[in-house]
């Protein structure tokens, strides 16, 4: 078959022939690629930056196809575990280690394979599973969001955050937003968030008190210096949901401010094929269109990495399969 | 009536007369003062560290008394709110602003006099409220600790910390403690602690992981430098809990292992009338007896601060006062 295979560390990848998937025993499904799209995490992979990689292995996370006659969605954590608070020790996520998603044909465990909403396109299908299930986690397992709340999304223009932002949307939040960019912010208004601001102005934080107050939750990714102006722009038990860290150690957080606030700060990653169930049950209801940045040729793959490198995007890059 | 008095900001308090509390109206009790117990509040308050101090005001946030013929106990946290989540605006802790504890009679809401355990003596009684309630609102409600979890509880010999041990062994946990003071961990393994280490130590955290391995849950009030090795300490899907800050900000932690291990921190200060009731129920249920460092009369109060300020003490030290 043909995949985006990357040979070895350090190396580009290229498409090129490679061995099928074969399955090892009836839990296993192969799934005939129709759409993927790019996660950060495959960048870091190709940099060498995320642990675990063994060369020569498919890169890719996510993925719409075909199986059992139907167009299916799959769950990218793999066997997650028994205990929903957390993953257990085989966890991983499709593409390291083990090949992923981009080929003509995936291995999973058929209990990842669900059948895709029927209102989304091939590319709209593909930009969901992982940016999906790790906004619902963060958004309603941790955070527990509630219609009327009041939520901060930090560096609109990421698939995570863009899907935060569509999903409190839906459930009934006021949502405001942060980005380095004037014109995702415009964006971010336009899908319906109340409004937002630059973080590339040296008072964003005031500046954003000023026009929408403090928040009952707050989303971020990026952890760093800022993450103690969101801790100002709290509300009194307000919940902060990360689910990354961009800008690194998370320095200046006040024990006072937060035992005084009762802060909750929650950790988050991925979820479980149950969470995964229910947020494709929460887009069908909602008729959610997860927004697609752009869509390329697989041949093209490389102008699509570069497009993602240069944090151009908003939304997700996806890549033409079948 | 006699009291101790800060009569002016930056001098010692004096025990002197003061004029008598006067009841506003019948949801108002006067309770008559038996015994009482220090805080580091109280210390803080003298020393000017604490905000919305207006002298003169008596001391003090910890009592038994006597009210209608009951001896009773004082929920020292005064109009916590309508949201059980976080206290509201009105809220303010018996002592400051108004007058506190420290005196022959005390003013207070009649909501927060809750008849005292009848298994505990005079000073045990005066030893718990401030301490009970902080331990049971950031263990059960906040972390919501469970039987056969292993727990961490740091600074073994304040009275949060001394009762945080109690409730979690009493609730079927794995208890250890740090503290900087080996009689104190020798004496908090004489209440049932499994062992502890000394976090005077340069590689504590390294040590308790060999000893103990990682904690479910972490009850931390020092905050600081240290925070990031219980991050290090803390097990998959761990809770942590804040409830003092003395070591100031926070420093140093991972976004990454934030979210990876799926872990929350939970801000909690104090608790409601609500979780007063269930926390003196606990101690009935369990036979609780809060640990009381030392006695004093109360014309001896300075002794008593000054070993509050001396970190000597290994529980609560109290004022006799009728």
């Amino acid at each position: 078959m043909e995949a985006i295979v990357l040979k070895e560390k350090g190396q580009l990848p290229a498409l090129i022939e490679h061995p099928d998937p074969r399955p090892s025993g009836p839990a296993d499904a192969i799934v005939e690629v129709l759409a993927c799209s790019l996660n950060h995490r495959d960048l870091w992979i190709l940099k060498g930056k995320y642990p675990g990689v063994q060369p020569p292995v498919v890169l890719g996370s996510d993925l719409v196809g075909r199986w059992n006659g139907k167009r299916v969605v799959v769950q990218p954590g793999l066997n997650w575990g028994s205990n929903p608070e957390v993953q257990g020790k085989d966890y991983h996520i499709l593409g390291v280690p083990g090949d992923g998603a981009f080929a003509d044909k995936v291995l999973v465990p058929s209990e990842n394979v669900f059948e895709a909403p029927v209102h989304l396109t091939n590319e709209q299908a593909a930009a969901l599973p992982l940016a999906g299930i790790t906004a619902y986690r963060v958004l309603f397992t941790k955070c527990g969001i509630k219609p009327g709340e009041k939520i901060l999304v930090t560096g609109a223009g990421g698939g995570v955050a863009l899907t935060c932002i569509q999903f409190a949307l839906a459930a009934g939040l006021e949502v405001w937003v942060t980005s380095g960019s004037d014109e995702k912010i415009e964006r971010a208004i336009d899908l319906g968030a109340a409004g937002g601001v630059n973080y590339r102005h040296a008072e964003w934080d005031r500046k954003l008190n000023t026009l929408a107050g403090k928040f009952n939750v707050i989303i971020d990714s990026a952890g760093g210096d800022g993450f103690q102006r969101l801790m100002k722009l709290a509300a009194p038990a307000a919940r902060i949901g990360i689910y990354g860290g961009g800008q690194g150690t998370i320095r200046g957080i006040s024990p006072q401010m937060l035992f005084w606030k009762q802060l909750k700060i929650f950790g988050s990653t991925m979820g479980t094929n149950g969470e995964f169930g229910k947020m494709l049950e929460f887009v069908a209801t909602h008729g959610i269109l997860p927004v697609v940045d752009s869509v390329w040729k697989k041949t093209q793959f490389q102008k699509a990495f570069d497009r993602m490198e240069q944090g151009r995007q908003f939304g997700k890059i996806v890549l033409q399969w079948a």
